[in-house]
């Protein structure tokens, strides 16, 4: 069984989003069924929307029932082992904007594949990478939503913008995946690390 | 007019989510008009997002306007007769219970024409069952929304798992369905009249 | 080059709500990618829900990359000139009410386009109306949701029951499409104006 490198950001993106979700649940103490279906939703919220839009339907994990067998195998995993990742909550940041890259890159690849233009596919990137995370916090009735998501958005159209640039100087695309993953996964730790922001507007 | 076992689970359906919506936008003090969306949305929302996920559009309810002229009948009979009813909240919950054990052995079936497999088609009779409850939640604003729908989506998670049992053991479909959603039905009632629950991970 | 009705009122009602969206993110004093973001979603979802459920995939603005950039310029030019419009709330709220009624005729329009039933007509025209606003304040995770919401709807429904009795008189189609904008646009002030509501059953 060979991967290309689509299926295997596929599977690194699912994995890292249900370890998130799967923690999400576990602090708000949900029962193992709830836990299951939060880090469902996180896992192919993304993918799901993007799909609607696309209108490529059924979606995907319809059809591959493997992506539901890794939720579910990476969410007992978590549940099982939650004491001892408990203390390394750092660990859940980083897979958390590790999936982040990862679907945006993805989304982004779905875009083109498509034929559609730059602006398009960064806003289909941005989808993919932010969407299982909004309906997650929307369903857990999370109180501060939107600054979060925010710096998750702003990643992912930043990395989007990076990822066409280096297109744009006939990069291999393999490596401008890489590199773009990479850019968002280190943007997003920089950012909550020094808590940086852009400059707000107020009214 | 003949009705076939799926079209009178629908109606049956359609008219308890009816109901148990426009009973939660009466609660909210919503309009006449508001209470009529609320009750539109609660009763078609699961089965929207299980045929947006199949993309099978336009959704039902736009090809077939006998289930909007049911729901509004059912939403105005509701607001008359609230007064009424009122003395029986237990009524109410029992409807609710009824709609979700019925939408989600539909959502099963729809899984099974479409070919998809057993794990995928219990997915889709929870989202059948529990999304329009999960949709007017969230445009009423309804704070402690995810612990009501936990015990929703885990009943629909074990009411499918049955069925699938059922179906092993060559039961008859019409005998199976009927048992699951009874079993859904019962397994609600038994949870909330005894305020049962998983037992419950932190971290 | 020369416009069609439908893409005038396609053109001004994306506008209205690319205003709308972009105040709204700037009173929660969101950075410049928030504000873009909301406003992006706020003129974009309504359309997006309506296509999305008759399944005319990919949806609208994936296909024509230009309603993407007059977001963009829009959102641009509301930053821009935030200090000089925040005297004119007043105009906010026009250009919003003015969105609402755009978009609602542009929903039922599409509908008969389908050859749906008028009710299911005024549905599609009452979704693509309002739920821009409703994804909107779910982000932004506005409180008092329901009841802005309420006027909103009951005034697309009212609209929408308006342009089928003015099409019944055999009225020419521009003719009412201008009068059911401008009457939905002239309910919501007076509404607001003189705090108008339907009479409101509890229970």
């Amino acid at each position: 069984m060979q991967f290309t490198t689509t299926q295997i950001i596929e599977i690194l993106g699912t994995i890292s989003f249900a370890i998130s979700g799967s923690f999400a649940a576990l602090q708000r103490r949900l029962d193992p069924f709830g836990v299951l279906i939060i880090a469902f939703v996180t896992s192919i919220g993304g993918g799901t929307v993007r799909d609607l839009l696309l209108g490529d339907t059924p979606v995907k994990w319809m059809r591959d029932v493997n992506y539901c067998f890794l939720i579910l195998a990476t969410s007992l995993l978590t549940i099982f082992f939650r004491t001892h990742i408990k203390k390394f909550r750092i660990t859940l940041f980083l897979f958390d904007s590790l999936g982040l890259g990862l679907f945006t890159v993805l989304g982004i690849q779905k875009g083109i594949a498509y034929g559609l233009s730059p602006g398009i596919c960064i806003a289909l990137g941005t989808i993919t990478g932010c969407f299982g995370g909004v309906i997650r916090d929307t369903l857990l009735n999370t109180i501060p939503l939107i600054f979060r998501k925010e710096i998750y958005a702003t990643a992912c159209i930043i990395g989007g913008m990076l990822y066409f640039t280096l297109m744009y100087f006939d990069l291999k695309t393999d490596v401008a995946k890489v590199l773009v993953i990479g850019f968002i996964f280190a943007l997003r730790i920089v950012v909550v690390r020094y808590k940086l922001s852009l400059p707000k507007f107020g009214y």
